[in-house]
Parts: C-alpha cells; sequence; structure tokens
C-alpha cells in the first residue's frame, strides 16, 4: 500500500509542509526510518533525530519550528503520537482487509453457518453447528470445535484450539495456538491413590472485546461456564483454570496463573507469573506486582500487593530490605544477649 | 442425544418420583439449570434451590422429603453425588462414541498400522512405522512422528506434537497443543562462549492412564527415556525436562517446571508454579504448595513444603508472619541496643 | 541405518578390538544398551558395566584394559566422551538427511521462492513473498506468514507458528508449537477504564543458530524489531515481549520471561521462571538462578543473583538461613527486652 502525503494529511486533519505528492508505504521510528517511510516526533528530546531522519516525512506539532534546514516533508497535526496511533489504526485495518475469502484445502462440517466478508485460512477447522459471524477471520490450523459461536469481526490466528461449545464474542483477538475450553483439571482421588477423571462438560464463554495471547490456555468449566467478561486483555502464556471469572477490563500479563473456581473483579492489573490459589475472590481494582502469589480472597479493592503470599507493596520491600541484612541483625541480637548477660546481676 | 427418567434411574439404580417419561439432554447446576437439564441435590445448604429450579429433574438422596412444593421430577439415589458423577461418566462415554471414522485430507504413511474403532481429524498426520491401538482418537493437527505408538483407547487432542519414536499407553488423554518428545536443551559451551547442540536422541514414555494438559512441553531424553509413569496427571503449560521421571500417581499443576534427569517419586501433589532443579531426587508423596522452588534432594517421604527454596509449610508461614514486621523488629533492636549502652557500667 | 565397526571407527579415528564387522544401528547407555547397539565408557566409576553390557560395542579409552572377560567389541580412541558425542552428530546429521521432498497436501502462494534440498511436510503453509533458504526443514503445520525470511540449514518443527514479516536466521532450529511475531502486549488505558489496542507494526528477527524452545512464544515489537541475537538458546514456554533485545550466546532456562523494551547482553544464564521487567538493561554474563525477579537494570557484568528482587546469591542464602529462624530470633528479642527492663536503673 502506497499514500500521498496529501492523503495522509486528510486522514489526520493536518497541514503538509513540503511536496505533497511524496509517497510513503510503510511507518517506521524516527532514528531507524529509511525512504518512503513516515515517522512522527512527539517528544521535544528527540528533536535532534528530525534534521538526520532518512525518513520521507515525519508527523510533527503544529508549533514545531525547525532550528536547523529539514531533508523530509512535514505533516502538522494537533498531536503528533495520537495522530501516528490514527495512522497506525488505519494502516492496520488495511492491511488486515486484504486477508479476505477462503484458500483450501479447509474443512467445514455440514451444519456449520459461516458469515459474510471474513477469511478462512488453508487447514482451517469448523466443526458440526458452528455459528460464525461477519467478517470473522480464520487463519490456517484453526480448530473451532461442534456447536461453537463466534461473533462479529473476531480475528482467530493461526493454531488456536477452541474445543466444542465454546462462546466467543465479537471483536475479539485470539493469538496463536492458544486453547479455549480443554478439560479442566479435575481428578477424584480414590482408595488405592490413584486418580479418576471427573468428567468436564461445560465450556468458556469469552465477552467481546476480549484479547488472548499466544499459547495461553482457558479451561472449561466442570459444568456451567468460565467466563472471560467483556474487554480483558489476557497476554501469552498464561492459565486460566476451570469455572474461573475474569472481571470486565482486567488486564493480566504474560505467564500468570488462576486456579480453578477463582472470581477476578473488574479493572484488575496483574504483573507476569502472578498465581492465584482456587476458590477465593479478588476486588475490583486489585494491582498484583510480577511474581507475586495470592492464596486468600482480597475484599477491598484497589490494593497494590506483591510476595508470596502477597502482601501491601510497601510494606514487601521495606520487609526486603531488611531481610538483605538478617545475618548481620542476628550478629547484632547475639552480642546484645551477651552485653546482657554481662550486665546481668548476679 | 435424549434420556427419559426411566432410562437414567435405570443406569442409577434409583427411584423416580414424578413422571418418568419426562426427557432430558443436558446436564446442569441447579442454580442455573433449565428446562431440558437434569441437575442434583447433595448438599443440604443448597436445598432452597430445588423449590425454584428449572430443571427437568434433579436426583436426590433417598431420604430427601421436600419441605415445600416442587416443580421438578425427581430421582431418588443413595448418594447423588456418585450417581451425578455416574451419570456425567455415562453422558461423557456416549458423546465421545460418536466422534469415529476419518475426515479428509488426512496423512499417513505408508507403514502405519492403525487399529479399529478410532477417530482420525482432518489435517492429522501419522508418520512411518507408526502402531496406533484400537478406539484412539487422533483430532485434527495432532503430528504422530515415525515410530511412534499409542496404546488402546487414548485421545490425542487437536494440535498435540508426538516427536518420533515416542511410546504413549493405553487409556491416555493428551490435551490441545502439547508437545511430547521435544529436544532436551542440551548444549555443551564452547571455549569461545558460544554453546554446541547435543543431539538428543532419547525419547518420551508415558505409562496408561496418563492425563497431560494443553500446552505442556516433555522434553525427549538425551539417551534413553524420560519416563511418565502410570495414572500421572499433568496440568497445562508444564515444562517436563530431558531425562526426568515422574513416579505413579503423581498430580502436577498448571505451569509448574521439572528440570533435567530429575526423578520424583510416586503419590506426589505439586501445586501450579512449583520449580525443581535437576539432577535431583524427591521422595514419594511430596507435597509442594504453589511456586515452591526446591533446589535438593528430597529423602523423607510424605513433607509438605513452601517457599524459594523449599522448607516446611508451617514453619515457612511463621517466618512469613515475622518478616512482615521486620522493620519495626529492626527498629525494637536499635532500642535495646541504645538502652544498653545507655546501662552498660562504665 | 547400520554401520560396521569398521565403518565407525573409521570416523573416530579409533582402533576396534574384536570383530570389525560387526554392525550397529543404534546408541544407547552402556547400562541399557542392548544388541545392536554402540555405547561408550567415560567414566572410571562405570566400568563395571561394561563386563555385563549387552551392547554390541562400546568406545572406550585407548589405555582401557579390562580385568575381566568381555563380551561386548571395543572401539579404542583418545576420548570416548568426546568421540560418542561425534557418533551422535553423525547419526542426527545421517537421520535428518532423510527428511527431504514435498509431502501433500501443502501450501504455497504464488510469490514464495524455496531454496533446494528442504523438506515441506503436509499441511504446512507458506504465505506471500516468502524466502526460504536451502536445506531448510518444514514440518508439518508450520505456519510461515508472508514476507517471512528463512536462511539455510533452518528446522522449523510442527506447528510452529511465524507471523508476517519476521526474519529467520541460518542453522537456526524452532521447536514444536512455538510463535514468532504474535502480537506485542500493547494497549492504551481509555478513561472510562477500559483499553484500545495499539496496532503492533514490527517483527522479529532471529539471527542465526539460534534455538528456540516448544510453547515459547516471542512477540513483534510494537515497531521496530524484537531481536534475537547470534546463538541464542531459549528453552520451552518462555516468554519474550515486544521490543526485548537478547544479546548474542545467551542462554535462558524453560518458563522465564521477559517483560517489554528490555535489553539482555552477551552470554548471559538464567534459570528455569526467571522473571524480568520492562524498559531495564541486564549487564553481559549476568547469571540468574531459577524464579528471580529482576526489576531494575543490572549494570555490573558477571552478577549472580537469585530471589525476589534478586540480590547477590550468596546473600540471599545466608539471610534465608536466618529468615527459616525468625520465630525464634523474635522471641530472643523479646527475651532481651524483658531482661533490659529488669536491668533497667529506676
Amino acid at each position: 500500500m502506497e499514500f500521498s502525503l496529501k492523503d495522509i494529511s486528510a486522514i489526520l486533519n493536518g497541514e503538509v509542509i513540503g511536496d505533497e505528492t511524496v509517497k510513503v508505504n510503510h511507518v517506521g521510528k524516527i532514528e531507524e526510518a529509511g525512504i518512503g517511510a513516515i515517522s512522527f516526533l512527539s517528544n521535544p528530546k528527540y528533536e535532534n533525530h528530525i534534521y538526520d531522519t532518512n525518513a520521507s516525512a515525519v508527523i510533527v506539532s503544529e508549533d514545531f519550528e525547525p532550528k536547523k534546514e529539514i531533508n523530509t516533508s512535514l505533516i502538522k497535526v494537533k498531536d503528533p503520537y495520537t495522530s501516528f496511533t490514527t495512522l497506525l489504526e488505519e494502516y492496520s485495518r488495511l492491511e488486515s482487509l486484504k486477508q479476505t475469502g477462503v484458500e483450501e484445502p479447509s474443512f467445514v462440517k455440514d451444519n456449520a453457518k459461516i458469515g459474510e466478508g471474513g477469511y478462512r485460512g488453508a487447514f482451517s477447522y469448523i466443526g458440526d453447528n458452528c455459528l460464525i459471524g461477519d467478517n470473522v477471520k480464520i487463519y490456517p490450523y484453526a480448530y473451532i470445535g461442534d456447536n461453537v459461536h463466534i461473533g462479529d469481526n473476531t480475528i482467530i490466528h493461526p493454531g488456536v484450539k477452541i474445543y466444542k461449545n465454546c462462546a466467543i464474542g465479537s471483536h475479539c483477538t485470539i493469538h496463536a495456538n492458544a486453547v479455549i475450553g480443554s478439560d479442566g483439571f479435575g481428578f477424584a482421588p480414590q482408595e488405592d491413590g490413584s486418580y479418576k477423571t471427573i468428567p468436564q462438560i461445560g465450556n468458556v464463554v469469552l465477552e467481546d472485546h476480549v484479547c488472548i495471547g499466544a499459547n495461553t490456555v482457558i479451561d472449561c468449566a466442570t459444568m456451567g461456564s468460565t467466563i472471560i467478561h467483556e474487554g480483558v486483555k489476557l497476554d501469552n502464556l498464561i492459565q486460566v483454570a476451570h469455572n474461573v471469572e475474569i472481571g470486565k477490563h482486567t488486564v493480566i500479563a504474560a505467564q500468570a496463573g488462576i486456579s480453578g473456581s477463582t472470581k477476578i473483579g473488574d479493572y484488575c492489573t496483574f504483573g507476569g507469573q502472578v498465581g492465584i490459589g482456587g476458590h477465593i475472590k479478588i476486588a475490583d481494582k486489585t494491582a498484583l506486582a510480577a511474581k507475586t502469589g495470592v492464596i486468600k480472597s482480597i475484599k477491598k479493592s484497589g490494593e497494590v500487593l506483591v510476595g508470596q503470599p502477597g502482601i501491601d507493596v510497601k510494606k514487601y520491600f521495606k520487609s526486603y530490605a531488611v531481610y538483605k541484612n538478617l545475618p548481620e541483625i542476628l550478629k547484632r541480637i547475639e552480642q546484645l544477649e551477651e552485653k546482657v548477660i554481662n550486665l546481668r546481676p548476679e
């Protein structure tokens, strides 16, 4: 795709300083961009880059006045960062529009209903009684089990596996090799020390605008549904166990794990490698630093925790500062004990 | 699938109170179930749900006597929970029986031998000299490398990759996108600081009744076998390194990792995100709380550990209670030091 | 494949003691090997195994003199371990050569260019404008997105997903179900508490001789490239976030995670389940023990850290020794306080 600066300034409601007919075909960082690229200057501390960038055009603030000669065209806008983001989104949207149609071989069972305008990659699989919305992109190796529903404008990246009976909302994105609806980890201990598998017959429900990272796993409920509410963003390699519920607009970083039947509130933010125990509730707006473990319910909204198990973040780090000196502190105690013995009246 | 209450009471050896000809076609929680569902009431504290459930039938204890009017049919049995589990298993078994035959395109190399009664999904791949037992279900995108053996009644979910020469037992379940037999992480450091790959020519052996979670990885042995013994249950996103051995009926929760050449005993239970070092032995019946790290062998059977590295669980939490107050404790020590100096005979 | 001892001694520049015409077709540990296997004896403490091994041949040191009768043929070499490794490499190389040609159905878009001598498995997918080198092995279910470049002699194992625009070097190995180039976890918080997805338009660059473990995920850069430098070895289930850079010959164990925009130095070694915060720099030759968390830049090269957050490894373990006794230490402080009060001059 190639755009003239005239086209771009129209999208951004900006003003071109230089040649309007210059064409750009990709975006880049100001310090790395080459010919054909458009970049942006937002933070004044990077201003020096604009005097020797190779970018064909740079989006700048409307009050930007160059202090030296400039070899690139400018597009002046109100807020360069926001404008650049708008451009990225437009670029991304157009890129995405190119991906349509059906590649063969692909596999669709008889009773599946598939909406219009979407993409089905080679080697994709759609099971019995599936209901797929409009403009859904299903990349190669995506497996959509029987009775799965997928809302409009959702993107299923290559290798995603969705087990039967799951429901995926609209405007969702599921990244490569994520697994939705695998069996919950349920085993009943037997008298001889072995385990019997408890059948898992529930499903997973993803509401609208949910993003799931690559290689993340969300288990189905034993009965009922594991529910990921509207707007939740899960990073890569996350474990969500059976019957978990994650509140709307909660964001969880990579490699975190949530144990079975736990309910996470709305607007929470969890760092990477966090671990949450089973059958507990986490209040809205809870923030957990990376690697924090939680083993009891958190009832008060808005707490910030770290540690294993998690405690108030300031308290943890103050204690950790002392922890580092524990051997010296122990010596001081020993010296005190000695002194006190010597002081003791006999 | 649809069953009359008469059919179900026959399976469960129970007694129908109400209309025996009522049909049910799915199961559900008593508080959520709708028309056509069968549910159960086991814990008396949920009794109030039975008076306004929409379920078409509820399995109850033989000594249950309703205190109010009831709009649902009942099936009276000895133990409602066990009966319900039996029903789930039966349902699961019948569901599973529906999945048979071969979907095309699928790929089978010339010398593979495949038993009877199984399922091979579209886009499945079976390599040279494979030996697949009876009633094995191989879902789409399952990759079975050359010389792999799979026992009877095993289920290979979509996207599982089994590298060449591995051996999978009977009655195993491997969930979506798990990887069995990838190369062990073996590299020989060279004088210039770079690393040379050590060829990994061993395999992975899964004995019978083993369950492997979604996106879990089990590396092959450098030589010989990485061995997962009978009845082991591994959750999702677990790492099992080369030459590890896991004893029978051990259960490991999600995101745990076991380093190379370590030997885990029988009947162990590990929480999520546990990490075990390499070349050590863990005694039978060891229990590790979530996030525990283990860096030395555990010789005594039946210990319960937590922490990094793991120590006795009671000890850890008692120490953690003190840890939270370390800054205050340090102040008390400083005050003591001051007092003792003042007390000191000059 | 079958080799005579004469062939093998020629490869290893060794001397056969016994029948040169004996054939072997696999390798094994001396204590487990059976007929047809070749093994090695390097460590004298395993010498007793050579007297009752069933291996058809054993590689031994040139100065080895049996103390009892031996039933196996010997190949005498300078350094048995190195010779055995050489043999493994040769075996591995020959095994690998067997895998060539194209299996159908496979999918290649029109403008892709594919070199000579490679392998394309059934159900593999190669996108538009891809440039694939010579002797590249692309296993079943490998997805190579549009505009991806792959250097010579690289191996892409089954189920690997490479998103568009990524660049993979020569002599790389990517294990099953790894994901390269998935979207970075970038979301802009909105005033209503929801998040807007920031388009991720960068790529991932893997330099030469890089190994990526099974189910590991490397996100693309927001703009520019996530870069994995020459010779880096990543184990299984690792998370590498957007815009990360990993220096040459760094080795990272399973389930570690590196947050966005962080720069890791050369020749580092990280244990399993390590977590590194975002936007920091880690000096060359940093060693991190398993489960260590790092939240600030490490400026000095060659440090060895453990803990959350990581501190000097010796310091951590000395403090941990005291930590275990904190309740007793607290009691000692209380006793001191009591004594000091009693001592106090009134």
